[in-house]
């Protein structure tokens, strides 16, 4: 299969008075990314994570680099792999590319480390099994996925 | 002297529901010390560099390290440096630090590089000259702020 | 066919330290809601308004009634109306609903007059005739929609 | 001594692709200016009413007019009156003018209703007596500051 990927559209509250994207709003459509590769790639809603059982995913390490551009109205392709998987730690890549018919290209790529902690008391513990566990099976799904793909544009 | 300071209060708004700071509201923070360094610290308002002169100033690579979490209702110390002046872009140091009876601890490092851009054709172009002669003289003030601030520490 | 309608999702993002959406992230929903709404029920993409055309449409008049509150995760179904159809103003109605399985309930409904204005002078001006002309479609294709509608309702 | 004054300053963050205010962050800055009110003014500092003492304070109604445009870089005088104080909500009007030197006027006007709810249940209950005790306080100094200042108004 490959990486997971979403789509998000810049809206005009995204966009500053220089008509582009505010780049700290490109971390807010990131961290609600996050939320759909949660509920969507390892079917564990983000809400469900958060507030029921009381986890804090925070982010303790993030690294951009804004590459091109972004206007209100277009949309972007956002691709998110997993990089590592730690004790209580992950890091993840994004990649997020314009739409062809609009200059296409990457306009950001981003790798952030997130612990997970309790909310109780905001230190770091390991990450429960079953996140763990569909971590591993999504990092062996996208790996695979990758492979192919590289296999394909391998391939004389 | 020394490098530029200034404090922002949490606001309500710019926490999640773990109760801590969102952290794309740290950027957003970031981005109004950013405004207040060039009007306070450099003596060219923000607002008259991207109205009137068109200039764009945009973000094109961010390093951040989320030490510590931050409450609703802290006081943050916010410190920026200038760490590097090129043609067209520059970098900056964030410093935030909590105030001592709230925990104290540094709260965040960023290390920001900008470029300077023309609003018209989002494109890099040399930075101006009042706005280079502005960063020179900062740098040379606070690179000796901060010696003699090192010399204090070092005095037995 | 009746109102447009369309969904949301409750971002963390959209929530405070009491868990629950942050009253003005619901603006910048509505906001969305209103892009979406020209974009897909009038058939006239609203960033193409507001950049190529230079035509300002901003609020003027609102009000708000928070009636329940919503949370991570919730679903919320928004219904937009348009309620009238000035020579340079217009009226929109916002209904906007839980879903049954999260608790159901109107959660907020929003009375909201925009004008339309030149970007380059902010003042008003009359609504474009195409603009005009899509509004004027719009509100007979949905009145017909909900004179349907409350026929049903009525219906033994 | 009449009602309530703060300043705010509005930054880049707060614009949108017309160069002014984007509405929903005219409420972000409402709901810091009511936190500095419930510090500064009632002598309770919002983050101990929510965090410690599990106090909601939800706005359930808001009318608002946007009389005029503001620009970055724009300081704004932000008045707040108390209008009126029930046994669980109060209300509360907020004026907001330009300064002379940046074209002056009116920007907005609000009137947002609160409501003291419970963190825990979010229903609503009766405000705590110390803080009815702070808002009457509060009303009678102000509705005293407020004769006194149009009776100087009125002065021939």
């Amino acid at each position: 299969m490959g990486p997971f990927t979403t789509e998000r559209t810049v809206r005009f509250s995204d966009c500053d008075p220089a008509g582009i994207v505010f780049f700290p709003q490109y971390l807010v459509m990131l961290n609600g990314v996050v939320e759909d590769w949660f509920g969507d790639a390892l079917g564990l809603p983000y809400a469900g994570l958060i507030g029921p059982r009381r986890l804090g995913l925070p982010t303790v390490r993030l690294e951009v680099d804004f590459t091109a551009i972004s206007r209100h109205g277009d949309h972007l392709r956002w691709e998110v792999s997993l990089a590592h998987l730690g004790r209580s730690s992950f890091t993840l890549l994004h990649d997020v590319m314009g739409r062809p018919d609009q200059g296409g290209g990457v306009r950001l790529r981003a790798r952030q480390v997130l612990v997970c902690t309790s909310l109780d008391t905001h230190r770091a513990q390991a990450l429960p099994d079953d996140l763990r566990a569909a971590m591993q099976a999504y990092g062996a799904r996208a790996a695979t996925g990758a492979s192919a793909a590289e296999g394909e544009r391998r391939a004389p």
